[in-house]
């Protein structure tokens, strides 16, 4: 099967990889317009070939979107011009109601299937993809209803072949869940970052003694502007809610600790704690 | 050399487990209040025998205090009315000013090395301690003017048998440092873990959805009270201090969503990604 993937980066990278591995007949054409990324990516074996972005469209049998969340939005009704009936779009973005939206009544809506791969790191470019990235994770669809039986079972094709599970969920939903589950800990991790930056002026004393905790906590504030800004501007109101809640508990430790209250300190804690039995699962 | 460990849980095991391979004629003696941990750590062979506060204390050369920093305050004390000047005494805590301070005018003063290793887990309890925890972390010695040269001595060769490198620092700065290195961390991923468990009321989503970003954001929630309460005791005003500025960190995020002002909100992701920097050097 020939699969353009638009978006040469460390998702696409990464779904390219795995998928040629799982079958040695699936030819990718890479379509980027970043010239960079595309040659990059031929040299890594992610691609097989190039194209310009209508020949790419038109030749793949399957489309895969992969770019920011703001580009993706704007792409996809010009994929959906291109494509005929047997052609496949789907898309990889964190943020889901935006991009339905923006083509809910488009003729070729059915072609186009809305995922999420609940996988990322901190890390982008070609360079970064890695296969098995996605094994044991969650692949989301929303709003199947929305999408043809057959566009929706290539895209079900895939998720197995990246060995993850799928899970069925409403856009607007998924938008509210990721928020909790993804979008918080990025400005957590970024406001953190910031914190020590601002004040621990002594670089040298930060990566001298910083351990294991603070850089698993810190780690997603290394994750680029280009991907993340789309994603809040597109999930502002969810976010928003989370991010008021969050500094909400936040003003809890502090109060805590003003009030030298260590038994209500030590209840927060001990509610934070059940993130274990549901982690640990 | 006999090596008493006052306290063999997840710090005082893995030293324990990283010494006696390091020199098979080290025997180790394990001091706990907590029976049960005892006899785990001698079935983990963690521990070579078991021995009550006193005799314990007596018969080692060397004692490594690993239990809760108020405990460990209020034990040195005693633990130094027992000992000659042959003994030296280091603890493991992570926070130093503290258990400085109470025994600045003890006799035997000098027979103590304050120490801290810049490792821990989320983890507690013998069965949690690993050998190699410590390779290539910082060890910080604090207000070594203040110990005998013999005793740092021995501390610096247990340093070096842990495989970290010796990190040398005034209590008072170390607290200020380890504030922003470490326990804002952890108050972050707490709150982090309320807030999710607040509003996320289906627990399954969140179990489902979690991808690796939140996981890693979220992981120090599990650490427990009993470690992190008398921490946040010892350390409150600094960890105020920074929780503050973490509390108007995040409030320039809030604001730039509430104002739609992505040029800002990119301009504190891009100054966030120079942790990158420092934490890759």
């Amino acid at each position: 099967m020939k699969i353009g993937i638009i978006g040469t980066g460390l998702i696409g990278g990464s779904i390219a990889l795995k998928l040629k591995e799982k079958n040695t007949a699936t030819h990718i054409v890479g379509i980027d317009q970043n010239d960079d990324n595309l040659n990059k990516a031929l040299k890594l074996k992610i691609i097989d070939e190039k194209a310009d972005f209508e020949t790419g469209i038109r030749s793949s049998e399957l489309l895969i979107i992969a770019i920011p969340v703001d580009a993706a939005k704007k792409i996809l009704p010009q994929i959906l011009d291109l494509i005929n009936g047997n052609q496949t779009v789907m898309d990889v973005g964190s943020t889901k109601s935006g991009i339905v939206e923006a083509i809910r009544n488009h003729p070729n809506r059915k072609r186009f299937v809305a995922f999420h791969p609940m996988w990322g790191t901190e890390n982008s470019g070609p360079e970064a993809a890695t296969r098995d990235s996605f094994t044991g994770k969650a692949g989301v669809i929303c709003n199947q209803q929305e999408s043809d039986k057959d566009a929706l079972e290539k895209v079900e094709k895939v998720i197995e072949n990246l060995e993850m599970h799928p899970i069925y969920m409403d856009a607007d939903a998924h938008d509210v869940h990721t928020a909790y589950i993804s979008h918080i800990s990025h400005i957590t991790s970024y406001a953190l970052a910031n914190t020590v930056l601002e004040k621990e002026r002594e670089e040298e004393t930060i990566f001298q003694l910083a351990s294991s905790g603070f850089s698993s906590t810190v780690r997603l504030a290394k994750s680029h502007p280009e991907m993340w800004v789309p994603i809040f501007r597109q999930n502002k109101e969810n976010v928003l809610d989370v991010l008021n809640e969050h500094i909400s508990q936040l003003r809890k430790f502090k109060s805590a600790l003003e009030k030298e209250n260590f038994d209500y300190l030590e209840e927060l804690i001990v509610n934070a704690n059940k993130i274990r039995g549901i982690l640990d699962k």
